[in-house]
Parts: structure tokens; sequence; C-alpha cells
């Protein structure tokens, strides 16, 4: 019988790595941290491995971690959320991306995405029933046609998926995207989901204007996070929700079937380093915008033109003064001629604009991996 | 709007150990050990957290691992598995069985189902719009009716989901019913979920039937493993499916979107551990039977009745001579008045027979907790 996901191949994050790899490339493409998290994070695990922490953990997540993160949310954004009833930890954003969308999206419900946009909402979708209506941002500075979004609506749009800072592109809602919204969706029972992933990586001092901080829009959303990001820990999977309670109820009766619950160790040890290090967060925005400052500098020398990300760990570039090749082509390019590897913008369109002449670097590297690729990029 | 999971609650694993702890009860509901897995195991994970094993594993599991799941196959049931194709490493055998039903069951395919069952078949299957088609097992031993599975498979039959050894009964396939099966699916595309998570926990000299030893049944079938009752490790959520190459297409379709990948550092200290190891599956069958004894043999002079578990870390027990309340209100009481936390077989069923009056205890537990648990137990 035919395939329940007939137009999915295998990711490109898993295609690209796996070129990187075959040509000795530098990887700048999958979006991962060439450096380790912080050591006491990193030692606690084995701790509570000793200490016999082994088994299931509870289905909606440790108690601590829950606790710590409800901490955070009213450290950062000043909304006081129930670590029981509104808190539940995932395997990964993606694994909370999925269980909010199979929680809500019925068969036949529309779901607002903007184009270009990660890759696992649309299938996530798709498995469920749900009709993704795509809405393309602005194609130079990503933002949001607020009037695009009013006409899609209809009596079955049943959910918005936001996502700031938005991976690719590294653009952050402004409060005039927040005010919109807010007129939108009020006298609807449309829901959001917020994947804020990126929460406390936002550069040239912008504040991240998380959902959590508007409480009309927090009683409707799956705000979700993770913390494979803000950790330099991409491999630990360990993601969260938060959504009010009735909504939380619907959310654990998937996820309980999904995975029921994550690695005890590493739940413990990250409620311990929440509590520990409470500036962490603070700091990341800055140490990742020396990295990007450092990057799109040496860019500069380049023949690639860019606008600087407002957040997350990645940067577009546009190359079209170094080829007119499509960007699949012109990244296949890259990653064989020049040695390194980037993700072409193209695949997270559901139609991509044919002119669309981008590539997206992370930047989450070690400061000798970015020169030795901004050596190789310059002379391209 | 409606939820998607109506009839869900929290799943009773939840409830029993909740009520155990709220109780001060020896718990014997949900299942999991209360001892720790391999010293080697459990060091290793720590010493690749600091090798710097923390982002991202391959959307399909790390190499080693993936090679050492399918030397284990062949190494226990003479089977040549492709680890590139055919292994996929999940988080817990619970992703596992959801990725294979919703990259396999469309709006309206019908899946058979033994009742009782694990509780996570159901909801899966109602997520991605399939009808789930009830069979109860014999109400004695836990026999499989093939007769009437004949009489339940139609046009629409999609998947049949086979658990052995089965929980919660702890009856085993015998060689009986793989012939069965076989002649049922016979040129027929009817897939199977072969869920075999308690693969190495058989007893009294019994041999587990894998379908990995059966090939014409192999070749249609999901055949589901985890690593946490094998090695003590139900927190770290670490299972994989093993299909052929068409099938196993699909489900990574589905996984790369459910979780991704799963903690990198466990995978790569599993990947040791299997190697290192590989008298531990063909010892846990006696360790665990050692401790079913110790349960059963006291049991005897307790008023329970009951056969003795053929596989599983599960033993049901009949109180009907101790009580004629139902099963529900019957762990209720032993919870609170006796100490014991126990699971009510009825939540197994979609509609239990009202005459069923078992409950299943846990005895993976030390010998300690065991004896307290029987010393309670005894009395009731
Ligand atoms: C889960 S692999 C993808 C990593 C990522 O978020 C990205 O590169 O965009
Ligand atoms: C995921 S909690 C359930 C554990 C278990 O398999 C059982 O107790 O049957």
């Amino acid at each position: 019988p035919a395939s329940r996901l007939p137009q999915v191949g295998t990711t490109i994050f898993t295609q690209m790595s796996q070129l990187a790899s075959d040509h000795q490339a530098i990887n700048l493409s999958q979006g991962f941290p060439d450096f380790e998290g912080p050591q006491v994070l990193l030692d606690r695990v084995g701790e509570y491995i000793k200490k016999g922490m082994n088994q299931y953990a509870p289905m909606t997540g440790v108690e601590p971690l829950r606790l710590a993160i409800a901490d955070k949310i009213q450290r950062c954004y000043g909304r006081k959320v129930c670590p029981q009833a509104e808190v539940t930890v995932t395997s990964g954003a993606t694994e909370a991306i999925f269980a909010a969308i199979a929680a809500t999206v019925r068969p036949g419900d529309e779901v607002i995405v903007f184009d270009p946009a990660y890759d696992s909402y649309e299938p996530a979708i798709l498995l469920n029933g749900g009709v993704a209506k795509h809405i393309q941002l602005d194609s130079y500075d990503f933002s949001i046609n607020w009037d695009a979004v009013r006409e899609a609506i209809t009596a079955s749009t049943r959910m918005i998926i936001l996502n700031s800072p938005h991976n690719p592109s590294g653009a952050t809602l402004s409060v005039e995207d927040v005010a919109a919204l807010e007129a939108l969706v009020e006298n609807t029972d449309i829901l959001i989901l917020a994947d804020e992933v990126y929460e406390h990586i936002l550069f040239d001092g912008r504040h991240h204007l998380s959902l959590h901080r508007y409480e009309a829009l927090a009683e409707r959303s799956f705000i979700v996070s993770s913390f494979g990001k803000t950790y330099h820990i991409t491999g630990w999977k360990i993601g969260y929700c938060v959504a009010p309670a009735a909504l939380s109820v619907e959310f654990r009766k998937v996820h309980q079937f999904l995975t029921f619950s994550t690695s005890t160790p590493m739940q413990y040890a990250l409620a311990d380093y929440l509590n520990l290090d409470k500036d962490h967060d603070q700091a990341l925005g800055e140490f990742y915008q020396a990295k990007r400052d450092r990057f799109n500098t040496a860019m500069q020398d380049s023949r690639f033109q860019f606008t600087p990300s407002q957040g997350t760990y990645f940067q577009l570039m546009d190359y079209s003064n170094i080829s007119d090749i499509n960007d699949v082509e012109f990244v296949h390019w890259l990653v064989k001629e020049v040695g390194v590897a980037a993700i072409p913008l193209s695949v997270f369109y559901q139609k991509a604009p044919p002119e669309l002449r981008w590539v997206r670097f992370c930047f989450a590297k070690r400061d000798e991996t970015l020169d030795q690729a901004l050596e190789r990029l310059i002379k391209a």
C-alpha cells in the first residue's frame, strides 16, 4: 500500500551531515555545537546513574525538573506556571511538537505554517489528518504578513505554528507581530504552537518575546522549548511543553503513548543545573553574538551577501553574486569543492520561490572551526 | 473541541505507582526493577559524556549500536539483519510501537489486538484513524484462538499486534501459534507488529519464539524490543525496531519526526555493553526464574491461586478465594490495607469479562523486597 508520507525523504540534516563527513568538509549544516556543555551538568548524569536513578521517570517528567522549568519561566518571562498541571518533559522538542499536534489537530483541521518552516511540522500535521496551510514569510526580512494570515483563516483553522527565534532565517517576533496575533485570535478558538527552542539566543539587545509574556496568547498555546540548544547537548534529547492545564491533559494523553517518559538521570542532572546556574541563559545571547559577529565580519570579505541574524545559531547567506545555480546544487558544490557543508533554504518551503539563492550556515562552532570554514568560504 | 482520545485517562502505571508512594506500600505494580543494571554499562554513559558524545545521534541510531543489535539477533535467533537498512534505534519500545503503527495504519484500516493488551496499542491506532479489533485471549491460559482471528480478518485488516512473552499474563507463543499465524497471513499483505520487549525473560527451559526465527513472518514484521527490561534500566528509554528495508523506510519517516534520535551517550554505552557481555541475555531467564519461584513458592501459602508465568517479570494471581469485589476495588484495598501495590487485569481489556478476578504483580524486585511483600500478601 501507499506510503503515509509519500513526499518525505531522509531529512536534509541527515543528508548534509553525511555528505560533510564523506567529503571531510567542515559541517556548518545540521544545527549542533562542536563544543561541550557545562562541566557540572555533564558530571551530574553519571552521579545520578550511580545513585540509582535509572528507572522510569514519571510520565510528566521528574518533579525537580518541572519545578526548575517553572522557576525559570517566572525568572525569564514573569509568568507563573504550574509545574504539576502545566509542564511536561518530553523526548526533545520534536516529540513535544508532534504531541501538541496529535493531541489537538483532527482530520480536516487546518494548521497555518509559515514558510520557510522547520521540517517536522508538516509531517506531524499530515499523519494526524490535518491540512497544512502554508504562508510565505517575506523573502527579504522573513517577517509575517498578517493580512495573509487573516485571509488564510477559515472555520477549520485549528492551530497556528509560530517559531521565534526562527529557524532557518534567524528572524524574531516584534511587538507588532504579537499585537497582530492577539487581535487575530481573539474570540476564536484557534490554538498556537510556539516553537521557542532558541529562546535564549537573541542578538543586539533584543528580548525574546516569548508567548509566556502574553497571558491572552499563553492561555491558548503549547509553548515548546528544549535544553539541547541552551546547554550544548543536542544529543540528550530533552525538551518540554508548557500549556494550560486543559491542553496539558490532552498533550499528556498523547505523550504517554508516544514515549511515556524521558531519560531519568539526565532529567535530574538538568534540574540541578537549572537551579545552580541561573545566569547561563542570559549569557548565552552574548556568547553566540560573538560567534555570529566573528562569522559575519569575515564574510564581508566574501561574495556572500547577508543581513545579520537576529537570533538562533544560524545565518542565512545570499550567494547570488557567486552563482546562479539553485540552492540544492549550490550546497553540493560547496561541500565538494569548497569543503563547507550548509543547508539550502528551499528545503524549508512547500513551494520555494524559484529565484531563491540562500543557504543556511550554523555558527555554533568553536572559533577555530569557524575560522577554518571562513578561510574556505571567502575564497569561494 | 472534543478530545482526540476521550477514553484515555492517566495510565494505570502512573496511578498505581503514585498510590503506592502515597500509602508507603511496596510497589509491585508498574513494571521496573528496584536493583541496578551492570556496573560497566552504568559507568560507560559518564565516560561517553566526558568524551564529548553529546550531540545528535544519527536519526537511525549510532552505528556501533545498530551493529551490536544485528549481531545479537544473529547470535540469539540465527537471523542476519542489515544494521544499515533494517535496524532503527528509538526512544524506548513505546516510540517504536507508535511509529510502526503511524507509518502503516491508514484511516479506516483495521488492526487486530489481543486482550488483555498493553495500553499503548489502542491509542496509537486511534490517533492514526485506525480501528482496533479486539480479540480476547483464553481467560485461563491466555492462549490465542486462531479461529477467532481468522473470522476477524477482513479486506481492511492491515496489521496484527503480537506480544510474546505477553504482558500482563506471562504467556508465550507456541510453535503451533507460529504455524497458525503463518498459515493465516500467507498470501495476504497483513503486517505484524511484534512487541518482544521481554524476549530474554522466559522460564522452565522455554525458548523465545521470536519472529526473527521465521523468515516468512519476519519479512512482514516490525519486531520491537528494548534495553530497559534486559539491562534493568527502564528509565533510559532506549528501544529499537527491526523491519525489512521497505518497511524500515516508512518507519523512519515517522521516527524522524516523532523524536528524530535518542540519547547519544547512552546509545554508545549500550553498544559497548552488548559487545562486552554476550552471556547476559541467556542468564536473564534464570535470574528472573529464581525470583518468580521465590514469589510463587511463598504465595502457595496465601489464598491467591495462580499458574506460573511462562515469561516476563509479571505474575497474575487470582484472588477470588479472598474477595469477590472487582479488581480495581481489590487493588485499592490491597494498596491501602495490605500495603502492596498491584495492577488490576481489567484495565488491559477493551471490555473486560465482569467475572475477572486477577491482579498482576511485578517480581522484578530484590529478594528482600519480595519477601517483605510476600509476608504482607500471605496474611491477606
Ligand atoms: C534534529 S536535526 C536538525 C537540527 C536542527 O534543528 C537544524 O539543523 O535546523
Ligand atoms: C511505561 S510504564 C509501564 C511499565 C510496564 O511495561 C508495565 O508495567 O506493564
